[in-house]
């Protein structure tokens, strides 16, 4: 359990929280690029971290992030118009700049002193992995100091390897990523229900036996290896013989994290959790293989949800929600899957959301296959405190440090994690040495 | 009128307040037996007396009824499945039986101290008259000593003798059961509307008459009688010749009030308010006849609403309520009813309602015929005082004193209230000698 | 900029707010006339100034104003029926009638004390120019001495010669009628998109060309005269040769506006803003020509919303609002209006709804072409402040002083806006010297 003080100091991101100091030191997706198709089309509202912002994209391509309240008279410039490179407040017509810059003021006599000084809040974007990424965190002198993004392997692989979307999650940030890194939870959350029979062939492959596997063993063995990002852990479940089915994921500070769920080949998929206010989050997802194009097959069945990526509507809105109960049906749950829930995404959902809009981590009992949550929730509470003390989290400036693969694999069970690190990455902590060189060539 | 703090004290019934502890002196509705159709059948959220909690039925027909929230992280155990006689996260697979007890902790070492430790908070339950009723007050040491339900007539008799149903009400329940007890104001709300004529025919029987009778005294004299479980209250008013047409109601602490309108031979109506919290309230509705079957034609006219018993969709909500105005009809209200307003049940949910969702009792101007209103509030302000004071109600352990009836019937003037109650009912507070005896023979 | 404590004393209405002792001080549109069609017909809430009454048309004729809540239980009067002059508790059957006298209280003993002291709030009202005005301020010892009426023009000239409406707008009153007297922002808000041509016609007319001066010139120059009611404001913008087109429009405290854009000859159009609480108001919108009859073609136009009069659904809530983004186009922002919404009266109130629930003033940066905007915040926060003082307004027993018209014209550059004013309404404030004599016949 957390003390009161530490629930709220893990959930609370807004501009005037520790945390949500810390998350301003890194590059933050705000957006899908897809949702900002055209030049000098319509703005969007966006709400990150507490702010509501609105987005644009200029006559050049870039991408517009600001402030929606023109100085003048405080009209909402989401109404404005996309020109020139620039947002028009439709009142009187004062202009911005994507740096927030009053360029043009038609109302305002030519000598008048703050010509020069009007500006509205502004942050720098970039786009990357099909996503637009804003620095909402303290300006450099110059926009080519500002540190790189996150070098995620999905942003590097080309577009036709990778699929990319998002999805609104109805609770606070924090108790949804921990659901990703609780791999434990697979032995119930997203199992067939009791009296559905998991192979018992013994010729079966893996990708057949593993839900058998993880029914049978509720109780996973953790461990992990800290990196510069965060950490990768390891959760091991008996397999046939004496060999052990290992589920291995990434928590990369503050809000990414990679699924543990790919066996060597298959499609590797992650994660990244971004703050709308403390009890509403966008989680960003995406599927990518270093090694091939994804094929129509598998992309459109990404499209009507798979794995960590949910089925949602145009407006990124899960169709299985708080709303709706999941549409839970208590028949399936009965004969056919443990929920009643259709769709991984959609019980991670569920049962994120019924923790509560804010989850009251001072009630709960915590046991040892908790231990990848206590880990991720020591990472991020201790980033925000050093913030707090004035030492930068060093990992934001080290994009390198965020190119990681997960997955699963079955190894001998003497083998320790730093070996089935070895044995399925080819390096201790997942970390991808050269996409080009490895995988793509 | 109540002082502020009275106002207080009366309405507020949740987990911390002097009512709310005073409520969980007795048992109490909190669903249809109905509602719960099946053994292991999906879980329904009930709210009561302001705590969320889940029911279900369980393997051997029992209903479990308990608080909704995992102690392992938080997870809502509304989505758990129901099975073996438990419900089950499905999370991590926590399994907690109807007392409550965690019986299976799939991820928790087998050595863990806390196995024998960790419970959820559960209230025992009952079902009678087709109603689940929970003991929400303090536990005895031992089941078999809980306290013996309110032996409330309808539950007596064979379930063809009866009908029983809900309906909900949006306010506080203390106002809804004060227009129960308020037998005065049938002269205005449920009457024709003034153009409508009442029958004149002065060869008409009893149950034409009544209505005129209604009309034309909107001064009804009260009388009382307290007995252990609360009192009952006789209002005459003019009828024929040297008659009076006596209104008799039953007011049982602290929830339950029986209706004033059946002539002999005519079925009973009575009503139980049970919070669900202090702005909203469910009123579980029933009409039984003790001598005989309902019949087919009374029981599709109580379906669709008849007297206390509301015209309700699926989910037990009223069709006419507060958010379409009740479906008022101007037009009736000029040419038909005196409110334009249909039905008995919604007349009294439009005026209740329209009280405020807390009637504020500091601004009223109580008059002669409030006479029982006020008797009411005195009974539970009373007990609810007593119980702060250290001294629990008597009455809650005496079941027999709920087996009374009420009713209506013609007396001579010159006939005390006591002298009615054994004509009408052959007992000076209505009570059921044996239901058995003398009327199931 | 205003400082935080003016911003609230600006923008408060409530009962107990000095702004609103101010509005009280005059009299308040509260419905239109034909929202209470018919004598004795249905009841309607209305919510003025933060205070929930209903209105009623008598069997007289006459308006009640009501506060909704009978003494005797709380009971609301909405429900009530009205009958004989008078509004009548369904519950027990106390009635009220216009004055808000108890004039029957049926369960009330003939000889109880309160018979002739029980009332309850009422509001004197009249009605003009097709609205119900109420008087919510302190009366007078007798109804004949209460003020008279604003003698707006509208309500003076014959029914055929007007249009009323009204519309709700989902902002502070005060933000809004600040939209209204910002001529400035026409040059931007009100315009085709950028590259739609204006006409370049050197012999088009006034009416053809005032949008090529509007656009030509965004910052127009502002003159002014005070007058006992408020103020009139000209802003002026270069027309062509050595002519300046005037756009003149009236404020009348403590809620009026005259519109700046009828050439002589055209219809003239006004507002009556009223706060329904502090982040809604109702606006009353009326259209006149004091000359003619309006045609069946410009009747037709006005129903479905021209000018300040709104396209609105029955309930007069218009059919662009706040919940729908006003309907807005991006295509046509691009292509055709400025701004992408239909309707000037769209476009104001997507903008004035736009600076938030209640703008906050504090953060603008005002320039030279708010002037008008400024002087009517120093008018209606003077007239507080001295109520708040003791000096009540004088203008509010002085009814002509809203006689007064307002509209554009064409003229030589070198004339002052006295002359203008002369050479325009042939008064130097626009006053109406006399209908009859002047125009009608």
């Amino acid at each position: 359990m957390l003390g009161a003080a530490d629930n709220e100091l893990l959930t609370r991101t807004g501009p005037n929280t520790d945390m949500g100091r810390y998350f301003r030191c890194f590059w933050m997706p705000i957006a899908l690029s897809r949702e900002l198709p055209d030049c000098d089309g319509a703005p969007i509202k966006v709400k990150v971290l507490g702010e509501d912002l609105i987005a644009f994209r200029a006559t050049d391509g870039r991408v517009g992030l600001v402030e929606p309240t023109c100085p003048h008279r405080g009209a909402n410039l989401f109404f404005g118009r996309n020109e020139d490179c620039a947002i028009r407040c439709v009142y009187h017509g004062w202009k911005f700049d994507l740096e927030g810059n009053a360029i043009e003021m038609p109302n305002v006599p030519p000598d008048a002193k703050y010509h020069a000084e009007m500006r509205i809040k502004a942050y720098p974007t970039r786009e990357f992995a099909e996503m637009v990424w804003a620095w909402m965190g303290p300006l450099p002198s110059s926009p080519s100091q500002l540190p790189p993004l996150p070098a995620l392997e999905v942003g590097l692989v080309p577009p036709e390897h990778r699929f990319v979307s998002k999805k609104l999650q109805q609770c606070n940030w924090a108790q949804s990523i921990e659901g990703a890194l609780d791999t434990a939870h697979f032995s119930f959350l997203h199992m067939p229900a009791p009296n559905v029979a998991t192979t018992s062939n013994p010729n079966a492959n893996a990708d057949q036996k593993r839900l058998q596997w993880m029914r049978n063993d509720p109780m996973p063995q953790f461990s992990f290896v800290d990196h510069d990002a965060g950490f990768v852990a390891g959760a091991s479940r008996r397999a046939d013989g004496n060999e052990l089915y290992w589920r291995i994921s990434q928590f990369l500070t503050p809000n990414h994290s990679l699924a543990p769920n790919a066996l060597p080949g298959e499609n590797y998929q992650g994660q990244t959790w971004v703050p709308i206010s403390d009890t509403e989050c966008w989680i960003y997802t995406y599927a990518w293989n270093p090694l091939r194009e994804l094929s129509a097959v598998e992309r459109n069945k990404l499209t009507s949800g798979h794995g960590v990526i949910g089925e949602t509507g145009p407006d990124f809105i899960p169709l299985s929600n708080r709303n709706n109960d999941y549409r839970i049906n208590r028949e399936d749950q009965k004969h056919k899957t443990f929920t009643g829930v259709n769709g991984v995404s959609e019980q991670d959902a569920m049962i994120q959301d019924s923790q509560g809009l804010i989850a009251d981590r001072t009630l709960e009992h915590l046991t040892p296959t908790d231990a990848a949550v206590v880990r991720f929730r020591r990472v991020v509470l201790k980033g925000a405190r050093e913030l707090s003390a004035g030492v930068a989290p060093k990992v934001a400036t080290n994009c390198e440090a965020y190119c990681v693969r997960s997955g699963s694999t079955i190894a001998a069970e003497n083998l320790s994690f730093a070996d089935v690190m070895l044995q399925r990455f080819d390096n201790p902590i997942g970390q991808v040495q050269s996409v080009k060189q490895k995988e793509l060539e």
